[in-house]
Formats: structure tokens, sequence, C-alpha cells
């Protein structure tokens, strides 16, 4: 049976300009890997109100679950929560329940729970909040959408409260054989190794390193056995 | 007038495995901000034909122009150029111009031009070539698309041959300031900046470092006097 798919949504500016260089895209792939969850597709989105929203709705109509990470916090350039919100057609307003987080929080703290901070708890209908233990303020879950913070450590930690809710499929396994030739050398046989293992897929991925240049071949597959078999038989064929 | 637009298509499993960390869309942002292009959408798709030509589709259509990044090698999983020709329906085959090209490098590195090697001649019918002064291998330009390799030296090297062609805006400036209070205690001042400068971008990103914390405040735009007269208010209004 196929894993479940996931698509994830990066939310910001700084991406876009170049001034920050996204890492929870990354961190995402590896943990859904592990998971057995296929990330299908990732689209990274400016601070703007359509463009979010229709990324949303494209996003959780043609995958099984879609992440989104960035502009979930009190700034006025946090608009991710209102635009999910319109994305599913449902009210948003300052929710009770974060309220009381955040109160606890900043009671403790000794900050005042400002109107600004307070905009963290605006949280839609329907939604369910993902638990946030590094800075409280929480994400939410509407619909197949899990709505989480930019900042990587507390990206990670929502991530950490998520996956375990989510039915994951057989993890992707790999195994990599390098090679130190050139990949127009190799491609045909790697052609002939992914025909004859079409439940697996065949990867080759070049490199040039200190003058010398060759090649990664990446085997990913869910049954150990298969993905054993398959980099035998290449290591065989390429006469290693 | 407002900036010519682009978008990003990163084509390849191995980023939405987990296995490789992208670094092309990190690269192309920051040029095309120095370039006065705004980057406004990224896509990662994986291997898959459909799914790579609906997003080039799309993204040719909303975009002024559009760059892609991996797929164009010799082995069986390089199928970029293909899809990139079916998206703008023409037809494509090994051409004279891309072959000639491959000849001389492989003649003089003493390599056979094989089966597999001839495959990186196949360009679609009107594609103009992009020179690739590293591995000699081309990407082309079709449309308001730019499709380029996915090994970031000649990504890189192919970034440096397209742009000097493309009509740039003004290039965007920015003034960082990085304050050590909490975001939340700074967002209304930020808000009325951001509303009292609306030909400007205000972004607001929050940071956690050695137990203290704060964010960076980012002005951007295209004239210099305007982002230095923000920074300056804002220095005043927050009291620094």
């Amino acid at each position: 049976m196929a894993n479940p798919t996931a698509a994830m949504l990066v939310i910001g500016d700084e991406i876009l300009s170049g001034r920050t260089r996204d890492a929870n895209m990354h961190y995402l792939a590896g943990e859904l890997t592990k998971h057995g969850i296929d990330l299908k597709e990732v689209r990274i989105v400016s601070d703007d109100h359509p463009a979010i929203v229709t990324a949303v709705q494209a996003l959780s109509k043609a995958y099984d679950t879609v992440f989104t990470s960035g502009g979930i916090g009190p700034t006025h350039d946090d608009i991710t929560a209102d635009c999910i919100a319109e994305a599913f057609g449902a009210r948003i307003d300052v929710r009770d329940d974060a309220r009381e987080i955040l109160k606890a929080h900043y009671a403790k703290t000794g900050f005042d729970l400002n109107a600004a901070r307070l905009r963290m708890a605006r949280i839609p209908d329907g939604a369910a909040l993902i638990d946030n233990p590094v800075s409280m303020a929480p994400g939410f879950t509407i619909g197949n959408v899990h709505v989480m913070a930019g900042v990587p450590q507390v990206f990670q930690a929502m991530v950490a409260s998520v996956l375990p809710t989510l039915t994951g499929g057989a993890p992707l396994l790999s195994q990599t054989l390098r090679v130190f030739r050139g990949e127009g050398d190799i491609a045909e046989t790697l052609a002939q190794l992914a025909e004859q293992y079409s439940d697996l897929s065949v990867g080759c991925y070049p490199f040039q390193k200190d003058g010398a240049f060759g090649a990664n071949i990446v085997v990913r597959g869910s049954e150990g056995t298969r993905v054993d078999a398959a980099i035998t038989q290449l290591s065989r064929d390429l006469k290693l």
C-alpha cells in the first residue's frame, strides 16, 4: 500500500529575499521519511494574504497532510492564522484555551499579556491546539493542515507533538553506493536496474570533489531485502 | 514601478526525502534580490513527470521569470528537459548545437559520448542554450523559463550567464536593527512604522540565544533614504 502523502508550506519574505536560509524543510523531510510519510511537494510563499490562502487550499486538497511554518507570532507581519482560517472558511478570534496558556506563561515570566501577544491566541473555530513546550504560544491543526512556528526550535518541538498523531506507512529505507565514475558511464546500468526493480526508486547524484568526479547512487524503498538485493546487484554490474 | 517577479522550481527526490539540503534556492534568492527581481514563490517537487509539467505551467503563467534547478543530467531520473518541452508543447530531441558542445568536450577529456551522455543534448525546439562553463552540458531557456542544473557549482555558473540578460528593477536594500526585547513588546511600534512607511516592508524575526531573546527587525525597500529614515525613527521610537 502506498504511504500517506504530505506537503509543506513555508511562509516568509525573509527566505525569499535570501536573508535567511530555511532550515525547517530539511528537518521535516527527514522526520517524515523516518515516519513513512512521503513529502511530495514544498512551496515557499511571501507574507501575502492571497498567496497563502491559495497555496493552503491547493496543498490541502492534493495531499493527505499539510504542514506550514512561519507567521504565527505577535507582530503585524504574522498573518498565517487569519489566512488559514479564511482558507477553511472558519471564524477566527482570540480563543479562551489559547489565552489561558499565554496568560499563565506571561504571569510566570513577568511580561505583560498585551494586545500584540494576545494575537497569538487567535485560533480558528474548530482547530485543535498544538503544544509548544519552548515558548508556549500554540500552533493549531485544522482539517488536514498543521500550522506551526517558523523559529526552528519551536518548529521542531511542534513536529514532535504532531507526528505521533499521524498514521505513517513503512519508513523509507535507503542505501547509497558512492562511485568514482562519470554519470554518463553508469547511466545505462542504472536505467536497467531501475526498470528491473520498479518497486524501488533509484537516484543518481553527481559530485565533483578535489578534481575527481563521481556520483552517489541512492536506492530507496520500504523493503530492506529488496534494497539490499538491488545494491548487491548494482555492485556486481558495475564490477566494484 | 514594481520590480519584475520570479519563481523557482526545484526538482529532486533527494531534497524531499531529506537526503540533501537544497543550496540553490538560497543562492538564487540572494542574487535576484541584488538584481532587483522579486522572488515571489518557490516550489519543490519530486522527479515526477506530471508534477513537473503542472508546476512549470502554473509558475510560468503567474510570474515574469521562472528558474528551474535539477534533473538535466544523463541518467534515467533526469526528466526535466522532456517535462519542460511538454509544458510548452514543444518537440524535443538531440539538437545539433548542444551535441557539438558535448562532442568537443568529451573529445578533449577522452570520455565516450555515449547514448546516456547524448541525452544531455536533448533540447526543446525554439529554446536558447545556457552556457555551462563548469561541465559543458548546457541548460536552456524556453519562453520565460530558464532550465538549469542542480549541482550547485553548475547552477551558480548558469545563473551568472542568465542574470545579465534579464531586466532588473531597483535592487532591494535592507537595514537590520537587532533588539533584545520580546516581540510582543515592540509589536505595536512596528505596526505603526509599517503603516507610516507603507512603501517599505517591515519584518520582525525573533531569536532566542543563550537564554536571551530578541528580534531582528528588517526594513526593506528600493529607496535608501526611505530605509534610513524608517530605521532612524524606529531607533527613536524604541528609545535605543
